[in-house]
């Protein structure tokens, strides 16, 4: 039998794994930020009537350019996010994951870095890896909130290409302040003209603002989205991104074209037409992350601030073995690697209440 | 306003336009090898039924491994290649683009070189540039054939780590012979251990058989596929490969997490269960491939002997006057920039009917 080591990959991907978290049948999965909402039915009616539209035509390439959906996504950014957003400003691609690809092939890639402030999403550094960008882990508060003196310093120190800033952070939770943004904007256009992407998966959620009014007279500032959260699309695999004008044509030199089938432009267009619907639940899952931080804290245990769908709890001398403890269950959280503590996406009241009742019963157990 | 060049992209992006044909709105549109037949009603039906029930769990993430679906199409490449194909040795993604992307970054990449035969897929030099891969371009013979001999030498020399050879190849239209790819198998080997991708986009439409039956014992070779063209579904966007269970293992070492929504694994399970149906139309359009030939010749026009569903003809002074004037006409064909030849595209026998009347009525005003 050949093993991966006997063909001829590249020397850095030698021992190591896939990406991803287990997949494992739970009765309650609470581990990689789902929406617990399954789409409301007039919405899977509608998606079947869109596909079967697009069905009709899918012998031909789909619309290269997905303009119908960066139109959609544009009004979306507009009516949520404080700020005009056109449908130039817009680009879109198979989860928030390419979109983060093209931006990496374009404006890092060989010979180029990029800094994320860690721990955060772990996918910034491996598709930075897996585009041969270098890669910078800079510093956070032991808080986990971002040390903007540190991060500076270490931009002006190690001048990357690329900056990410996760907002609400994953897997922290909290929300970066516009000023440590704007602070971070200023020091990577000091050290050398870099992009900065700021990552909102989560920002639906958040208690403030999204940054998208920052993008005004900043060509070199980038806001990723997804369906996958808010939009309970996850199976989707719809993530976007606004920018300057500028920065959609420069990441149409590395797209691979045609990238966005038929099916999933006309998918995420029907979920588009329901936005409203979907932000209720986002609304009901706002509450029940608020329940779960008090909750926990009445518990007994430490909790990160939250302005996402999950929330980081602590703190543990071995982390792993609580998160067996609480699989023991029958709840599956997530253990993200951070030394002492473990995260768990808000689920429905029922699924909230399952797994608040198995850190409570650990508890019990402990002073037992 | 910011232009691309004010952004800081790198260098090698400077100046570049995107990959892309020009998408007309022209009454006949023989430019981009799709399949003209759209899917017939009752897979439609099929498809909005399979969306329907992905849908209703659209909330959660997809099938990270995409298993039901890897499977039907090893059972589909048992079916009809000649060989025994188990999911293990399947791996697929969003177009051969992708799936050859992937290759890339995990074969070729920064300080790695790629070799193909010119003119071919133009996207195979594309995808090595945008993953930081060396590309080299390797000879043909005058006819369009490989140079075997010479194509041997070339690996010898530059011992690229990956070597592409598309069978049949596009835009050209000839299979490559089976002894063909074995000598460069070889050659490759020899040089160092290297991977070899045969591209068989087109073989559904070849006189010959795949080359699938090549891969036992061969843990370096790689066979891509795709749906878009025999399966009448560029729109879905489902690019497939068969190779040993270790290039699978292999890729999974860079491929972006549930990368394959739900909505694209399910329309590609339903395609997958009316193949006898789409097979009948790749067998009409052999025929109408067969009779544009036969037409072309007998028009006066030179052809390349083709195994696809196009036919690459000629020749001409200026081969992009001679596009202008079949547009002219009302027929999109594809200027690929081989001098001298166009190609045009197999369509319904309307399509190609009118196509062949443009291309008659030029020849007649030359001689008039």
């Amino acid at each position: 039998m050949t093993r991966i080591d006997d063909l001829p990959i590249r020397d850095e991907l030698r021992g190591k794994s896939p990406y991803g978290a287990p997949q494992l049948d739970v009765p309650v999965r609470l581990n990689t930020n789902e929406n617990p909402y399954p789409l409301p039915e007039p919405l899977v009616r509608r998606i079947a009537e869109r596909v079967t539209e697009a069905a009709r035509s899918l012998n031909r390439y789909p619309d290269r350019d997905a303009v119908a959906l960066r139109t959609e996504l544009a009004r979306y950014l507009t009516r949520t996010g404080g700020h005009r957003v056109t449908k130039d400003q817009v680009w879109a691609a198979n989860g928030s994951n390419e979109v983060i690809q093209q931006l990496l092939q374009t404006f890092g890639g060989p010979g180029r870095t990029a800094i994320g402030f860690e721990p955060s999403y772990s996918m910034h550094a491996l598709i930075a890896r897996g585009t041969g960008t270098g890669w910078i882990s800079g510093p956070r508060h032991a808080d986990f909130t971002i040390d903007v003196p540190a991060a500076t310093a270490a931009i002006a120190e190690h001048r990357p290409d690329v900056v990410f800033i996760t907002t609400p952070n994953n897997p922290t939770g909290s929300a970066v302040p516009a000023e440590a943004v704007l602070a971070l904007y200023d020091a990577a256009q000091a050290a050398r003209p870099s992009l900065v992407v700021v990552d909102e998966a989560y920002v639906e959620f958040s208690h403030g603002d999204s940054l998208l009014p920052l993008l005004d007279g900043r060509p070199n500032l980038v806001i990723s989205r997804t369906m996958s959260k808010a939009f309970g699309a996850a199976g989707l695999r719809l993530g976007y991104l606004a920018a300057d004008p500028a920065v959609v044509d420069a990441v149409q030199l590395v797209r691979l074209p045609y990238h966005l089938s038929a099916v999933t432009q006309a998918t995420a267009l029907a979920a588009l037409e329901h936005t409203d619907t979907l932000l209720k639940y986002v609304e009901q899952l706002k509450q029940e992350r608020d329940r779960l931080v008090t909750e926990l804290l009445a518990a007994g245990y430490e909790v990160t601030a939250s302005d996402a769908n999950f929330v980081q709890f602590g703190r543990f001398d071995d982390a792993h073995k609580v998160w067996q403890q609480i699989l023991d269950r029958g709840v599956l959280v997530r253990d993200n690697g951070v030394p002492g503590w473990l995260r768990v996406t808000a689920g429905t009241p029922a699924e909230n209440d399952a797994f608040l009742d198995a850190v409570r019963d650990l508890k019990k157990e402990h002073s037992a």
